[in-house]
């Protein structure tokens, strides 16, 4: 099984994982986040919990979630978890952690499993759409 | 100038909001957001709320960013702004937020701006990162 990981600056990874919930039921358990508080000394709760984290996993396969590429979650992420058997997609948005939710039980490996959210959360999940006529 | 208008199921849109300027420094003021509260009557109460910001802006030119295509936000949202000039981008990112807010103040048409988030969203925005050697 794949374990979930997101990350952002402040809650919207939090937020993601709530808003995601309201529509599918429940996060599953394999699903986590880790935020920079909007404080000083966010980046290093964060890092210590992202530490902790990695340790606890490292036997895993692990999906990193990132709200963007770059910034000091994203760079902290990939530090931290160097040694862990990871693909870290940034970005995200909530077609993709709905999807994750949905197949997160599913077996994939993880490049199966992070082009499929990248597909997702880019060609189904944004969308244009013109005022109604 | 373009006003923007996130929702979204609970609070993915307000923190949204507040991880950009996080990053960006503040919420610029042609920013605002409307959340279904994660409870019955969260609908109800997001339908209103977007009735009277659809009335107070009606002659702007506004772009509406949906967590989601579909669900009742994006459906509540299509309804309510029918007559108002706008485009919707549904399943917005963090990096398609804050490239908003730093090119909001620039003249774009409506369909340009959609457009340049939808590209940033897409090809900046969402990348895959392997394990680093």
């Amino acid at each position: 099984m794949i374990r979930f990981i997101l990350s952002s600056h402040g809650d919207f990874a939090k937020e993601a994982l709530n808003s995601a919930a309201m529509i599918v039921g429940k996060v599953p358990e394999n699903f986590s986040y880790i935020s920079v508080a909007d404080n000083g000394k966010g980046i290093e709760s964060f890092k210590e919990e992202a530490e902790e984290i990695a340790e606890k996993f490292q036997n895993e396969k692990i999906i990193l979630l990132t709200d963007l590429f770059g910034g000091s979650p994203f760079m902290t992420i990939l530090s931290v978890f160097r040694n862990v058997d990871y693909r870290l997609i940034s970005g995200f948005n909530l077609p993709m952690i709905i999807e994750a939710f949905m197949k997160c039980n599913t077996e994939m490996s993880l490049d199966e499993m992070a082009d499929h959210l990248i597909e997702t959360g880019k060609n189904e999940g944004i969308r244009k759409v013109d005022r109604l006529n």
